[in-house]
């Protein structure tokens, strides 16, 4: 089934899923087990004990859902909320318009903020809403930390500000799908509510996982909200944390001990390192873009993304021809751009397991594919800006100094 | 985190997960890849169209969700039906009470028809049931193909009997997930509206995809049933379907690949071969159950299921003990007694990646977990009794002849 | 390439290969590694130390040859004698004999003392030798600890008696293939000059392993030894060990990691408990064999092997027949019958990483395979006389007690 | 026990053991096997026939010995040659050197060509010495194709011819560790009587196998040849080979299959394609070496190699430094210079399962090793210069056109 195979590794620079770890694809390389015996407790307890540095929370409750992150959107919503309960909502780009439609299927009042993509959150317009909003008519504000499809990083403290400043008591939501693990990601000290990501992002193991983190406040609201959940409901979970065999139902036994060895990896490199690492990475990808003439989706620096660029491609050209052309002849995969930017931009994911020289590798590709493709890129422009900056800021690997 | 291993191999002989081949532990060793490359929907085609054969149907239509059992029985049952909606649900063990509790709470009207637990589904009362609905209240039958806590077997074709008889339009759902791929199962045979499995049972895969497959019948359905659904909701599969991309978010690579592994292997051992080899490890199991002097939890042979083997222990023994006893010293995995019969059964499964000399490894352990335990079993009496039935029936592996 | 595929697991019974752990098999799912890299000696140091508890020794020098064990007598014999050495060698099965055969194409003066296959080294011959021989024309004496071919286990702590009651010089060469790790072997403490073993063996590696190790009056030897070496050279290894490099060629990356989760499993259950279990399994098999009405080929209850039981078949019998069948039904692998005894035994391999389930599982498929070639064995019979002693002997997991 | 990791992937750029492909850990991802049984033979015919392919031979008989290149040269030497015979050999680099030692320690009378390191065999010296050779003296003649030291590549064509032109009947022995595989290697057409290779290497697998292959000439000439050899010796092999077993002795079974699964590929992507795809690499490894200004070790374009560059730094710099440099920043493993080269040059082997952007990424971060080291490099230099020709010269992946 490996028909399309090509010479040497598979490049891949999609915004997730991404590179999975050796050490983490050996953790999986196992039989299946009972679930039920001493063992998978044992080590669930360290996974959800550990899960939550990964969110900085010490109060949050974790829930590991087989499941994807549109999944854990769910869960995050139907847990906290009921049927009419109005929410507000940034359309910033296809993740957080799928995160909308979900809320809009669920049955909310969803009151969305737009924004052009390449946009962040229009959180004056958020100001302004809450002010308003004496009555406390919204229950949420729902809001993706980065969204996938531009490259664009909202600020949350911003929302935590504002939300505190009217002393106003809506939960607040956030995906952080495509940032936790690999951006500044605060939810204690932000007040964030319920947070969430999934597995196949920057833990870099494979899709099946859907992370959830709930705030004390959270759990609260969950006791009265009345939308309808099942599989995804909390209070099962919480249940089987209590008897202290923590699974409502089977779990994968490979992904538990692939989060183990995930979060192992983590650890042992530092948080803050892998964050620094992922403001390297996206750094010197910003840096390459604009050494080939081409611009970033993203029209602030505020909110430049440290996980995924999204770059746009001139007018004449199709963006798509530069993913189909990368994968074609270079082994190499880039992110189309989706619905309202497709044919505009393509992607460069930059987030997970990933180090210099990879991203260099990649660089180097697109290059050629712009050529490819008729665009006048000078060859190793983009690699010599990124190198350039690397060269100065990137530190010895500790465990070999 | 192996802090409780223990020499040689586990002897894995819980109803699900059970054990892996080789196989697909390789096929599924693998990186992440792009899901949106033309290889992955390539080789989901061919899944989709292959997992159509496990179900023996060619007019359904499959889904494969990422996510466990209780996640698929939420899907077949939010796609099809508007809350208030009238079930008929048998209640004659762990997981069908899981699955009316469900059923429930999804606000659907539950006609529960219980059974004494160890009895199969009772079809007389179906029968009248049916026979005096004549408003066609009730929308759907849902009853679980063998009880896994169990052990017993339901016949569906006696339900498609009865629902013919009346030529009543009630759906007919199916918990498979402890049957199909491992006991006789046809879909459109028995004009079954929605199956469903989960990919560590008899599929003999990790945890992780729920298979979902839908008759035209329940794809009408689907199109006006009320249950407010987003993450479990056919249409955004089928949207997908037809743009040839397959996955409305992202699936898991790694278990495509894996099930492909399963499949193939499946199909080379033939899925009539496959249930011929269930058979005869369930009747070995029972065989040497009787010659332990101990009982079968499952009432009559008609419902005598080929996937797991309640066994009732006596009064003075505490059946969790001889789980734990089995775990401790033998490296033995045995199902524990659940909800009722607690205490009272320790379950064998039989199903899946299974040998005759596994199951007589197994047997042989059980006899001295007995001993262990203060059961005056005679050491030997189990397996002779398996051995001289499976030496007599076991045919020679094709590839070797 | 698995075109010999069947269900379920392959019962590997042989005396080797044997069955690996999961973890090691884990270990060994790596990509290469620059071999020159300071992790890789690094890794090397601690295989070394710890490879020395396996030959109970503290003086002696561990040589990790990529080879087999074929490879490691060659490098045994060559660095420590000279063209012409007189050498004692006993032939009591196929592989001394293949060991005799090496001796004396390495053009060294055996003296072979043979006894009937079934019997251990005749150390009576051996005294009078050594008695005889007061001008040390004796260089070596070449003993096969566990003769894989027929299970017979010599007494190597006499064979030292021997040599110190007669304070004979002679060097003494101990091929621990199918002993070490797992029978008790004490270098240091019976005056071993060379022992080895290959990783398949009782280490539950892949082939590829050939570890020798060297008393410090072999390596003395070794430096005015004539035979011709290169690839087997103590001395090139020796010579990188001081540089702290240790290679003098590509070593196998995945097999270093291998041997080092293979030496943790080891030391995790420690060495003593491992043997016993060697010796748990070795005497179950007999009460099995005992049983069936058949006999041991090892004619002495003081030469009981406990890695491997070749076991009698009755004359009219052909134990080639019980071989292909076990393998064609029933998905076992057993031991053929080799040379002198091919025909008449097959063997059971019962060392490495096994239990006792495991163990009961390949009896009851003996038994079987016993029936179907019309040997009128008692189902069950060979399962409850090891059951029966098993049930008694076999202590609980440490782990998980 | 992987305490010196590093984020992302390690860049594995030393000429071998090289970067193994993802279907070779598969495939080689598995439990031992009887290699008794009825599998492995037949297993083993395939591979048999299979690998004399990448010889390009019809005629030649090849052997797979559990061994690294090291034990490969051994029986090339043994099985071919007795002790006091003279053999031809050219010194040009570690390799050549090493393989030289070899052959006098076997007793063989070496009369040794030596270059300066970084030229090529001087063939004139071996036509004027085969000349002068009229009664026959040279019994063989023994050349590395590519010396991986160096970077260098003999002209073995040029080798034949003048075997050849003076109808000289010595055998003609070749290492292509560093070149079957990669570089155009024709065994019959150039009349080579053994050749040689280690699966580490352009195979791309783990080391463990050396893999000889013998013309009809040199398996006449090891009917008489004298030299000692057991583990080495062709015969025990022949002997096994007409039995259909295969096997004098236990061989790893992962590397069987994964040289099957290696095979499989190199034939997938056509040898030809393969080599091509070393020419381009080669190339572009050059351009970029010339574009920061700095020199190959190999002093003429007719020697160039494509499997490894050697590049000469300034003599301020001392090369090894680069190396750790490399690995403890960027996670680039490059090879050191060797002995006389020791300090002067550092290796890039661009060899094995290695594509287009591997290659860029490891230029990209010898750039800024140069940096940090102090050399000038202009960044982006060599990228440039490399994907210049690389975008006009690398084929569309056939799998995915």
């Amino acid at each position: 089934m490996d028909y399309v195979n090509g010479p040497g590794r598979n490049h891949l620079f999609v915004p997730g899923p991404v590179n999975i770890p050796e050490q983490v694809l050996r953790a999986m390389n196992r039989n299946n087990e009972d679930y039920r015996s001493p063992a998978v407790p044992a080590l669930t307890k360290t996974l959800l004990e550990d899960v939550k540095k990964i969110f900085k929370t010490t109060s949050g409750t974790p829930f590991l859902f087989p499941t994807t992150g549109t999944g854990a959107w769910e869960s995050a919503l139907t847990n906290t909320l009921s049927p009419g309960d109005r929410t507000v909502s940034f359309l910033i780009g296809q993740f957080s318009l799928l995160w909308i439609d979900q809320q809009k299927r669920l049955n909310f009042d969803v009151d969305v903020v737009e924004s052009d993509w390449g946009q962040g959150a229009n959180l004056e317009v958020l100001a302004s809403k809450i002010a308003e909003d004496r009555s406390h008519t919204i229950k949420a504000i729902c809001i993706v930390h980065n969204e996938t499809a531009t490259g664009v990083t909202n600020n949350l403290a911003t929302v935590r500000k504002i939300l505190d400043h009217y002393q106003h008591p809506a939960l607040f939501l956030v995906d952080g799908v495509s940032s936790i693990c690999a951006l500044d990601f605060r939810m204690d000290e932000w007040g964030v509510d319920v947070a969430l990501t999934g597995s196949q992002k920057a833990l870099s193991l494979p899709t099946g996982l859907g992370i959830v983190c709930a705030s004390p406040k959270a759990l609260e609201a969950s006791k009265t909200a009345k939308s309808v959940r099942v599989f995804f409901d909390w209070s099962d979970y919480l249940k089987f944390y209590k008897l202290g065999t923590y699974w409502p139902y089977t779990p994968s036994i490979q992904l538990l001990y692939g989060l183990r060895a995930a979060l192992d990896l983590l650890f042992e490199e530092g948080l803050d390192n892998v964050i620094a690492r992922h403001a390297r990475l996206g750094k010197a990808t910003r840096l390459a873009v604009e050494a080939w003439g081409l611009k970033n989706c993203t029209q602030k620096e505020e909110w430049f993304s440290d996980t995924v660029t999204a770059v746009v491609v001139p007018p004449h050209i199709e963006s798509s021809e530069i993913v189909k052309r990368a994968w074609k002849r270079y082994n190499l995969s880039l992110g189309l751009g989706l619905n309202k930017v497709a044919g505009k931009v393509f992607r460069i994911g930059h987030l997970g397991n990933l180090n210099e020289l990879q991203l260099l590798g990649c660089l180097a590709g697109v290059e050629m594919v712009l050529k490819d493709i008729g665009y006048p890129v000078k060859f190793g422009s983009g690699v010599a800006a990124a190198s350039a900056f690397l060269q100065n800021s990137t530190p010895l690997i500790p465990s070999r100094i």
